[in-house]
């Protein structure tokens, strides 16, 4: 994609559910071109008023749980029920084709083979911002073109599970059964941003384990965690890889679904994410401008070694940084 | 204080312990005209090599849980072993005299008339950002002054806790005996934030009670919560009224301060605070400054209300605001 497509020609494309059109305008979208950038506004822009129509999944777990198993059987039973699932990866760690659990899509071989499903990996960025943003705008056109069921998958990096989760209407943890020591692999926080925690691996000699760990969880949560005024976060078992348990979690998800969009909780969440969304990307475009200032670069390095080592009061620092950047000194 | 006063001046107060420039500064340090500004800033710069040297304590609690007087027979006990308490507070909700805990200084009585402690209602501020930076160096302040302990009090509004989790050296989470349902009142994420949690009103009918919550929420930290390396977030009761297991507290907090410092964590958490600290000044002045800009005003109501009802790309509105501010359109 050397000369900038036609956005309205594209937008015809995804709409008309053409697959070459939608990784073609998700490619645009990944781009960091200045004029890539400017057709990609003007693409989301004619894609809009058809968004908003899929069920947005969030799915992160504890490293082994079997994540990629997990979305492969899911996604095949998306696919049974006459829905067509996505799978986007929000992964800022590795590049297209490193570590992302989707980077490897010969581990999720029989979804990737359907033509009705569609698996993109985590596009290439060095930060959180740009791979959260670009993985929410590929949301958006995936659901412009037709997908009912988006799965957005993080391997939990860094900030990058409050990143998934803050783009989806219900984020799914995945765990395994264990000894209690089940969340060692866990950071701070994520069992709380969960709104259903999966026990998978409940086969075979692990399901006595797994119901045990589910039964827990539930006693844990319900201590830990305040339910939502409209929903309590429930524990499931299921076997990925016998594929038993994923009606269930489907109907907890469609459960989900309907309840918060009933009680006007889906809409609220998803405006109270645009607007979210908006700030972060001033913020971020903001805070960029400044470290690129060749002014900033020059005095920077010494300011975070002096804040860091106490010499310098962060505060005035701060101001100092802003003040260069705003050539007011 | 209508003219700005002289900073040298100010800090040498300060730093010879005298009570009237400890209040002078701080009433500076939360001032917003600029040459007040200008005047905390070099006030900083002649304190800072002076701060670093207290074991710095947030708390927050569910209503009711008695935090007032816990703070009360904390401050005493402290004052008992010879040490010196400061307590502060962060409540961007309420206006100096309003409804924070330490407004009405009459719930702290023992604590407030004895001078070797000092109280401090929250600065009153629109912003949690101004609140907790405002808290930030006056905590600063009286660590120059001479403060052995210094405890920022939140009663959990917005963010608040995140904020103050953010300036201290260790979190206690302050509850009462209850059936289960303790946490109710507590915001998702707040858990996760505890170092310790204390467990009050652990005296006469609720003895027992408080003892099987401690025990309860014991079991469930061990599943949900992860130990930091270093360290395991033990659960304690206590009776602020009748001012027993404060001792253990003061243990605890001691045996947390000793351990971290160590294990080279103390440091560490404080140097990527202070950094943390500069990155969020520059963000909440550079948004400040574009929300400030008469361009952006003009632009920004209607591009809220498209983002928010799906009219707008968020990524595109943000680009628009950005570039307005920014003169380049």
């Amino acid at each position: 994609m050397s000369t900038s497509p036609d956005p309205k020609a594209l937008a015809s494309g995804v709409l008309a559910g053409e697959r070459r059109a939608l990784a073609r305008a998700i490619t645009l979208i990944e781009s960091t071109r200045p004029d890539h950038r400017e057709a990609a506004e003007a693409l989301m822009h004619e894609l809009l008023p058809h968004t908003g129509r899929s069920v947005r999944i969030g799915i992160t777990g504890v490293p082994g749980a079997g994540k990629s198993t997990f979305i492969e059987s899911f996604g095949l039973h998306v696919l049974e029920m006459g829905k067509r699932p996505a799978v986007l990866a929000v992964d800022p760690s590795s590049p297209r084709s490193g570590g992302s659990i989707l980077g490897d899509k010969t581990r999720m071989e029989d979804l990737s083979k359907d033509a009705r499903a569609f698996i993109r990996p985590s596009p290439s960025g060095c930060t959180l911002g740009g791979v959260a943003r670009r993985t929410r705008e590929a949301m958006l056109v995936c659901e412009a073109a037709g997908f009912d069921v988006i799965v957005v998958e993080t391997v939990g990096v860094g900030q990058s599970e409050t990143a998934v989760a803050d783009m989806v209407d219900m984020f799914l943890l995945v765990l395994v059964p264990g000894g209690g020591d089940e969340l060692q692999g866990i950071k701070k926080g994520i069992v709380e941003l969960a709104d259903a925690i999966i026990v998978n691996k409940a086969d075979g000699d692990l399901a006595a384990a797994a119901a045990r760990a589910a039964r827990d969880y539930k006693n844990a949560l319900h201590l830990l965690a305040p339910a939502s005024p409209h929903w309590t976060v429930p524990v499931l078992t299921c076997s990925a890889l016998a594929r038993s348990g994923i009606d269930e979690v489907w109907a907890t998800i469609a459960s989900h679904h309907d309840t918060m969009d009933k009680a006007g909780a889906l809409a609220e969440r998803r405006a109270a994410q645009a607007h979210a969304w908006m700030w972060n990307e001033v913020s971020e475009t903001l805070l960029q401008s400044l470290r690129d200032d060749p002014r900033v670069e020059l005095m920077l390095p010494e300011m975070e070694r002096g804040v860091a080592a106490g010499r310098m009061a962060p505060g005035s620092a701060a101001r100092q940084l802003v003040r260069t950047f705003r050539g007011q000194r």
